[in-house]
């Protein structure tokens, strides 16, 4: 049985905050700083070169690709971890593609993340052989897996809405179909449980920054079914997944399996600070993880709605259809998630009117909902919100 | 003028170790630390989502990218920093090749790195338009640059030997001859003045790892030329180099200038550590680091030549040929490499018998010189290279 009492004290939240935004940028787990600083010091600054081989460094992206597999039902070895999510959904598409040549069409929804549309376009306009990126609404998708869609590509939650695609009924929709399927689990990971093998997914890409907590820009990951890990096309064929890197041989040679998938020098810093963020995970249940998700999202809509009814639900109701975040609509919604986030409600927002809150129980529970929900009522009550500094749009939110 | 006594003092290197493998990994700058442990628990950790906009990790990409400008030439606004080198000449090479489409030939040289000519034919396959990579000895280039030649992509320093090509020359050349030029310059930045602009370069990537010391795995940086910024076709298309990132638009709009050749999210942690190393490099002047470097290796080419006579020279012999790194060849040059690492002295070694030594002024002085090629005399003498265990080959050299 997981412990979230034991998993919320190994993470450092600021005092007066209620952190409700993991699902953009999970918060910073108590050891990463020690372990990020020995990989500098005893690492980097005593074995220098060494470490590639004597601190494992090399080998790294495979190992947390097995720790981070395990979270999303995926086998030792199909996980490998590095670049972008951008980057890594490049590769899952070229690779899909070239597996069914005969096909032009990638078939995706509204509900994608926009890098991930924006991706395949730049991949469509290199390729050059007319494919086609066709975009339906996710209520949509099922009825649109024709016999001319190549590679259906899909964000298994929505960044907006939380709604969660059922990904063994699609994939196998898109098999019978003749197509294959890229899966992103930027808002899966660590956030349900993902059966990659089991639904039969063909590839998937994942960021480790949100739920996995590995910090800002942290690594992505890919997952290659093992029935395709020895013949995908890499297209990124950078030399750390050649088949003997350091042969330097003058051709590319495809590595064995997922390290194929692997394109240049791993990110060793970076991988320290998701090395400790994994450790958190250590022994946690995604099950339990999951119920403790529904019912913080399920107390969540239930009070705004009861407390805040000029606030209109932008998510599934039903906890099963969702991810684990909860969005809401307000015709006001930047400059409110504005007040939110100075009186320390911190969540954010999603142009036009979305706000969004994400609830991750390993460091969330049912008492910040309560006191967010109380927070927003103050700033409701008080038109808190209408300051005209609320009002001017940050480049960022 | 340069003062290494202060830059020297601006490193951490471990008690008895002189390290001339800057070449392949810088060392760890005294300050690295406590930056990156800064942007762990100050930023990430109190700043949370906040810090993209606070702690300006959302432009680091372009202001990093300028504090290298400076260091290779390049006006400001014209670099950005991310993603791996690999990716970085896919991204170079796409655009260039964009830029020339009714030329087939890629040309480079067997001294470029490997993962260039590997992600070369990479994209070569995902292009399908019958491209190829013709790949010449160095000084075979300049005579195979003809009028069927798209690009010519070349890595100015060769990782083995030093060769240090001509960049203004050859860019010429390929100009007149009507090709475009993506140089790599992963053992020039930091190493020996560079002039992309004067040099008229179209595209040019680095890496920050190595004569920059920005960590293992440290992020690359590519140079767009002004003229091209603002056509160049970004290939990788990713949301950070969208015009409007957070409009969240369903299609691609490249970004102003070389900004459109971000992809992904930033690697902050990584960054952090590579903005301390580029502390040092305030005030050096990159003139008395070159005259520094060729004094080193001069020493340590009479010195080697005058006490280990058993080794031949594989580095241009005129400084002005060559980048900041010296090669010898001998017999068991993996054993020799493996002896002098175990007593201290750290270069690496290239198959097939290739011993390299970088020499980074900024660290290493001529004490070390004679100090490592007196060790060096020592293992010849004593054939303290022929221990069993030294001649097993390991994973990565």
């Amino acid at each position: 049985m997981t412990d979230f009492t034991k998993t919320r004290a190994r993470f450092r939240l600021p005092d007066g905050v209620i952190y409700l935004d993991g699902n953009s940028l999970g918060p910073l787990p108590a050891a990463a700083a020690e372990r990020v600083g020995r990989t500098l010091e005893e690492e980097w600054g005593r074995q220098l070169i060494r470490g590639w081989n004597s601190a494992g460094w090399m080998t790294q992206p495979r190992s947390v690709g097995d720790r981070i597999a395990r979270l999303v039902g995926a086998p030792a070895g199909s996980v490998v971890v590095g670049d972008t999510l951008s980057i890594k959904v490049y590769q899952a598409l070229a690779a899909a593609l070239a597996f069914n040549p005969g096909r032009k069409v990638i078939l995706s929804d509204s509900g994608n993340f926009p890098t991930d549309l924006y991706m395949a376009e730049g991949l469509i306009a290199t390729l050059g052989q007319g494919h086609r990126l066709k975009v339906v609404e996710p209520e949509a998708v099922e009825g649109a897996i024709g016999d001319d869609v190549a590679v259906l590509m899909l964000t298994e939650v929505d960044y907006r809405t939380g709604r969660l695609h059922d990904m063994a009924a699609l994939t196998a929709r898109a098999h019978a179909a003749g197509a294959l399927t890229v899966w992103d689990l930027a808002h899966s990971a660590g956030a349900l449980p993902v059966d990659l093998l089991g639904s039969g997914a063909d590839f998937a890409a994942g960021c480790t920054y949100k739920y996995l907590n590995g910090g800002p820009g942290a690594p992505a990951f890919i997952y290659v079914a093992p029935r395709h890990a020895d013949t995908a096309l890499p297209a990124l064929s950078g030399w750390m997944g050649h088949e003997a890197p350091f042969a330097f041989d003058r051709s590319y040679r495809a590595g064995q399996g997922v390290e194929r998938m692997r394109v240049g020098t791993p990110p060793v810093i970076a991988l320290a600070a998701l090395e400790a963020a994994l450790d958190v995970w250590d022994g946690v249940d995604m099950a339990a993880v999951r119920r403790a998700s529904i019912a913080l999202c399920d107390l969540f809509i239930t009070l705004v709605e009861a407390e805040c009814p000029e606030l209109e639900l932008a998510s599934p109701r039903d906890g099963a259809c969702r991810g684990s975040q909860v969005s809401f609509r307000h015709p006001q919604g930047y400059a409110v998630m504005q007040a939110l986030i100075d009186r320390g409600v911190i969540g954010d927002f999603r142009a036009p009117d979305v706000l969004r809150f994400g609830f991750a129980p390993l460091y969330i529970g049912a008492d910040e909902v309560r006191a967010a929900v109380a927070v927003l009522r103050q700033v409701l009550d008080g038109r808190l919100w209408d300051r005209p500094d609320y009002h001017r749009k940050a480049a960022v939110t």
